[in-house]
């Protein structure tokens, strides 16, 4: 095990009286900006929720923040907090909406000319603007970690940041917003999760005995959740316990001590950039020809996730890993999940040059825990993904 | 699963470096009081460790804090802390140096007239004076919780204590510490830990089907690590791994949404007040015994931990049940912690019976999950440890 640091301030308020709790946890005399997105809230009922527990506060609002948020749509939320004088937001949404709600905390307060400078130049966000989050969507963990990936449409970027000062102060969690998400959005939610877990797990083995089991815990949980949330009518356990899991897949506690990976998300950010594919079905089709590709490098951890998650207890090494592979690909096609890249988009027959172009003019020779997956090693993954 | 507010912003620091990192996590011009206990700091290295990461610092000390930390030596402490214009405490060691710091941590702060009202009437603590720990001793979790048990030697009572304000700022764990621990404080760890879980894992079912795999995971980790810290020379990781799973048994994490018993906790206490036997061994004598005499009503959650803890996976719900606590008591007799309340004192015969008054005494009607371990019944479960 590496030696660690570990620190997650955000307060977790699992429950359907989470929303109403709200005034708990917001100061009195706060000046309250609240940010959404496309207006589901407002059909699902969170919007009267949050604006009922809301009561009594200054509260000034913004929607409209799309998924992949943009910095374009969030210099305007910026306008508004300085013209407002806000000093509190309130991200009321999936990952998009929080993720952007740390962009406008951390540039709220940044003191520079150009607040894309924060994402360009890498500055950390040591102190934001205080924020909360109500959670509608459970998927991306941003509810309870201190990361956020912004894009601008100008230059054609997708840049992350991050920094002590972008934990939420708070996030509720009703487990009631399931009813009303599309089938869609809980598999990728699904998904997401689970890769968030791999991408911490899936590496080679250093000994950290209880991360690995903790991240094993989240698999099982996930993989026993998923038919249920997919199939059968709502169940306030279920739900809990799904949300429950999609944040502890990337509250940062697994990746304490060991190797992360992430290439599939690199390699999965150019898909959805290039083909508008969602980001969590890029990540199905990546990951597993990541994992072939990759197999020598990978295969205890892979034969330890077959013989944990998996129940696969026969064979050697090798065979469980392989078989690892082969049920994580079972897991996809069981929650309907296509898992090739043809199953998406036509036109993608050069994408394995393309995104090897855009890896070497990023000057990036090698990603994966090993930092040895090289823009060449990239095409050759996607070609198998085809 | 139950509504559940989860929030823990203390800062773990793992690792053979981190005592030497202190100075990032304490404030420059911080007037310090270091805390700590027998002395035991001052043969085994980490006295002087932490002395060379405090250079440069206002530093105060104050030595002889107890196992189970009283009333009377931390009022001592309480007065260098005034006179000292102290403003930062430092615990290093165990347990009971960092629980005294915590009572030190609201008591200096207290504006009544009575600290020892912070216990008697349990005055919550909002806000306390600044604290971090160097943890010496594996067993407690108290590095990452806001509770602590102060001991009264003038009205012989031993009370808890809470609050929001008490959770250290950050706790530096170097697994190093372990070596020079004799085996009876690192069995005692270990049982301490895992009696952790096991009153807020061995109730009754809820749903809660991540907390239930996270507490499995430390106890399995907890199971696979004994034999290496008992019998194996020091192994950087082994010992990384058993104060993780410490730490984890008891932040708050997995008590999340279940139900909590601390029945074992309550009796074993007063095994330890009548007979000065240490806390873990009463945990080991009277923990088998309680579930044997609830088995009705922990049967469910006993089959679950035979078969995913202990890999016990045929027969009925009763015989993997009965199997279970016979498997815990098994693994005490393989680290060789005996389980038997005459294996550690004589003059036990009538204890039922005391320990049935102390209880009538202090009004405790039920203890336990469902609250209905009622006195009569505690007087029958000391027999049964006899």
């Amino acid at each position: 095990m590496k030696a660690f640091e570990w620190y997650n301030p955000t307060r977790i308020v699992l429950g359907t009286n989470s929303i109403a709790q709200l005034s708990k946890f917001l100061p009195k005399d706060s000046k309250v900006l609240m940010l959404y997105g496309g207006g589901s809230i407002k059909s699902n009922g969170v919007y009267e929720s949050v604006m009922q527990a809301l009561e009594g506060y200054s509260v000034d609002e913004f929607g409209g923040i799309e998924a992949n948020p943009t910095y374009e749509t969030l210099m305007k939320a910026l306008e508004v907090i300085k013209s407002k004088n806000i000093d509190f937001l309130l991200a009321v949404g999936g990952g998009s909406v929080i993720d952007g709600t740390k962009f406008l905390s951390s540039a709220a307060l940044y003191t520079g000319d150009n607040p894309w400078d924060i994402l360009k130049k890498g500055i950390r966000t040591e102190v934001g603007m205080p924020f909360g989050t109500v959670l509608t969507l459970p998927a991306t963990g941003s509810e309870m970690n201190s990361g956020a990936v912004i894009t601008n449409k100008s230059t054609s970027e997708k840049l992350g940041m991050g920094g002590p000062g972008l934990f939420p102060q708070f996030s509720l969690l009703n487990p009631e917003v399931i009813k009303s998400l599309p089938k869609r959005q809980l598999q990728n939610g699904i998904v997401d999760a689970m890769t968030h877990v791999l991408e911490q797990y899936c590496t080679y083995p250093v000994g950290a005995d209880l991360q690995d089991r903790i991240a094993e815990s989240i698999l099982k949980s996930l993989i026993y959740q998923a038919p249920k949330i997919l199939h059968e009518p709502y169940d306030e356990t279920v739900a809990s316990n799904f949300m429950y899991c999609c944040t502890m897949a990337l509250n940062g506690q697994i990746q304490k001590g060991v190797p992360t990976d992430w290439a599939t998300h690199m390699i999965g950010h150019e898909l959805t950039s290039k083909f508008d594919i969602d980001h969590a079905r890029t990540l199905a089709i990546v990951m597993p020809q990541l994992y072939r590709f990759k197999f020598e490098a990978k295969k205890e951890k892979l034969a330890q996730l077959a013989e944990r998650v998996f129940d696969i207890t026969e064979g050697s090494t090798e065979v469980k890993a392989t078989k690892a592979i082969e049920a994580l690909e079972k897991f996809y096609d069981k929650i309907e999940m296509p898992h090739r890249l043809s199953d998406y988009t036509k036109g993608y027959e050069d994408i394995d040059q393309q995104v090897k172009s855009i890896f070497e003019a990023r000057n990036w020779r090698g990603i994966g825990e090993r930092k040895d997956i090289n823009p060449d090693d990239v095409a050759k993954i996607l070609r198998m993904t085809y």
